[in-house]
């Protein structure tokens, strides 16, 4: 039964599509003793001939025009691992049409024109893989999709971009400035020349579309996520943050409300003793909230070569299968409707809220009635060192209407006495 | 394509049988969406047709002879969750004999009665799926299979007993003793009445068997795993270990050495920063280093009635697909063969030693000279209190082979100035 050999054809042989070659190259015996077919990488596109040729591509012919490989009818399975969005996008829809599997680590494309993609293999009776788009090697797909199918998933919230994480982490342990530890992060390569991808919240909100459309089965637009990036955090929060009982990460949340899905990336307050407050430098992790299995969590490496290159890799075993098989693969993603999305201004929130008032009598209770107007109840005050006559005001509030929340910072950065709104982070806590 | 609806019997209706029928009670019509098949439970297999029914089986028949579920041509998928070994056995081999999958959350039995019962499924077309058998609700069995099939996994180490973690944590957290909290444990229904599975390890010891056959593609034998409980531990370790900068956990370890896979169950100290040190309590976590994906950890809740019917019904789900694209399944736990296992003795371990020794001149130097002989070298040395002229030390020892750790500690017992070989406690720390 099935096919003795499944050709591949490479779109991209910088990081990943390395990676991709190398996994096949020192484990291919292993994973066809295990599926009974030989996987052959049989055509890479490359930018140059010219270039010095990856271990591992012996006897592979090298191309530069991607028709080569999205025509040629040996190939069942396209693996794009060239990034970008329009390219990209082009030649995946190519494969599709000529009735081949892809598998891609996109997450830009994919969160952008994912509809578009799954309907046009639908229409071609194949589908797309993508376990790399989202936290590297950490299994976080396919356990979405298959392991936790029994339940409803009612949160997500996930530590999914590394180079973010990477910052924070050296902010917090080596006290660093937010300058100083992005500098640092593009040093060591962690963090692109231009991060603002990455620091903005914008990597992460791409990832959280695609896991949030799996989890509440959803067609998820870009603009229906709230993402404010880590660019304003100071070493001063994230000092507050831990003497209140909280490490500062960038979270992307997703919440099934009644009216309607709530999702945002921002900075957040998680209690110390929460398993994503444990998940240091380039780690990402995943947390699940389903309704029979209660919380899950998935860790690993986000990024990188070779934890890419596994889930690339653990993909193409799993169309190698499909193919063999010869079954129609699950196409549930076509089927991802619009749902109602509840906007963040009526979700209740916790708030960290850093502010800086004239250190005069009478200020604390102005705060307190219009916090008060607004049914703003407070949880935690800290109030310390005053310089000349400014003194600097912690507070945490408890759950509240976010849009209650700013009505009462606008009129308290109307008070004469208040001299700055420092710092607003949301804070993640059960209680 | 397929069947409109697929027929479940079910062996049991305990805990996990009882929330089996939950999940699929309150979120049938969701999976239904999903897979496009109705899953229905057709009979279920009670001890007494007098007792009350449970919620959700309305319209089920009841039956009290496992007979008329095995060989009911309706039924496709045999569910049993009776537990126990032998019964559980004979109604498997019968349901594969009938052409009937089946999904199991019985590990005793898999450890135990595995590659028969593999082979006899493979021989009728059919598999066993056991999903819920390790870690409850969390994603393990399915992600080891598929999700990290291009990795060539290196190392398994995971907390896979709530009980004993239950029973640690409450140690640390309250300063309780072992007793003390054994008791507590059974009170609050996280321990059994006869708690020995648990606390020797043995359960664990299962669940590794398990896991270690699919990460290591290997028939493994119980009695190759060393097993050790956590019934000799004491505070006073416990406390030690903080104070050298580790958290004690029963851990479940599956090395692959060149030599030979080691397989381990015992207590163990971890560094405090490690993602398995802050899982506490019921909590489970199976942490995996492989070649390509570096290191995975998978963490949620490793029992309870909900957690595990969410693993046996996204079993239940994934049979249906099967089913209905009619193709053969995975069968590659038929070809596990048994592997070369490398004795603990000639593994290299970091130990803890704890010991007392009369206070006098000469005892360390006689100490250091023996584990010189041995070639043990150390790396941490506590000395405290003295009571009358008892001096306690606490050791923690380079990575040393077993066997010459264990004639240092014979020499040293012989020696006239130790009174007593107190504690001693292996230590997972790659440096």
């Amino acid at each position: 039964m099935g096919k003795e050999i499944i050709n591949i054809g490479l779109l991209g042989c910088g990081n990943v599509g390395s990676g991709v070659v190398n996994i096949l190259s020192n484990n291919g015996a292993e994973i066809e003793g295990k599926i009974k077919t030989s996987l052959k990488i049989k055509k890479v596109l490359v930018r140059s001939l010219d270039k010095e040729r990856p271990a591992g591509l012996e006897g592979v012919q090298l191309v530069t025009d991607a028709q080569e490989i999205i025509t040629d009818p040996d190939i069942q399975i396209v693996v794009e691992v060239i990034g970008g969005v329009d390219r990209a996008k082009e030649f995946i829809k190519g494969a599709l049409k000529n009735g081949k599997y892809v598998v891609t680590a996109n997450k830009d494309l994919l969160a952008q024109h994912g509809r578009e993609l799954f309907q046009l293999a639908q229409e071609n009776g194949v589908s797309i893989f993508y376990e790399a788009s989202v936290g590297g090697g950490i299994p976080i797909i396919r356990p979405l999709k298959h392991c936790l199918a029994a339940n409803k998933i009612l949160k997500i919230m996930g530590i999914i971009n590394g180079t973010t994480n990477y910052i924070l982490t050296q902010m917090t342990t080596l006290e660093m400035s937010y300058a100083d530890a992005l500098k640092e992060a593009q040093e060591k390569g962690f963090a692109e020349q231009d991060p603002s991808s990455d620091v903005l919240g914008k990597d992460a909100a791409y990832k959280l579309a695609i896991l949030a459309s799996l989890a509440f089965n959803a067609s998820i637009e870009m603009d229906s996520i709230y993402t404010e990036g880590i660019d304003k955090v100071t070493l001063r929060d994230i000092r507050y943050a831990e003497e209140l009982g909280y490490k500062l990460k960038l979270l992307a949340i997703g919440d099934r409300e009644e009216e309607g899905i709530v999702l945002r990336v921002h900075p957040t307050l998680i209690p110390q003793n929460h398993p994503l407050a444990a998940v240091n430098y380039e780690f990402n992790a995943i947390f699940f909230e389903g309704d029979a299995v209660g919380e899950i969590m998935l860790y690993g490496r986000g990024a990188g070569q070779m934890p890419t290159g596994s889930a690339v890799v653990a993909d193409i075993i799993e169309v190698a299968r499909l193919i063999n098989h010869q079954v129609d693969s699950d196409i549930m993603e076509v089927e991802f409707a619009p749902k109602p999305i509840k906007p963040l201004s009526s979700y209740k929130s916790k708030f960290y809220l850093r502010l800086k008032a004239i250190d005069q009598p009478g200020v604390f209770a102005n705060l307190s009635s219009i916090f008060g107007e607004e049914k703003v109840s407070l949880d935690m005050i800290i109030q310390k060192r005053k310089v000349e006559d400014t003194a600097e005001i912690v507070l945490v509030t408890h759950h509240i209407v976010e849009e209650n929340f700013f009505k009462a910072i606008e009129k308290i950065e109307a008070l004469p006495a208040i001299k700055e709104i420092s710092q607003i982070i949301r804070v993640e806590n059960k209680e």
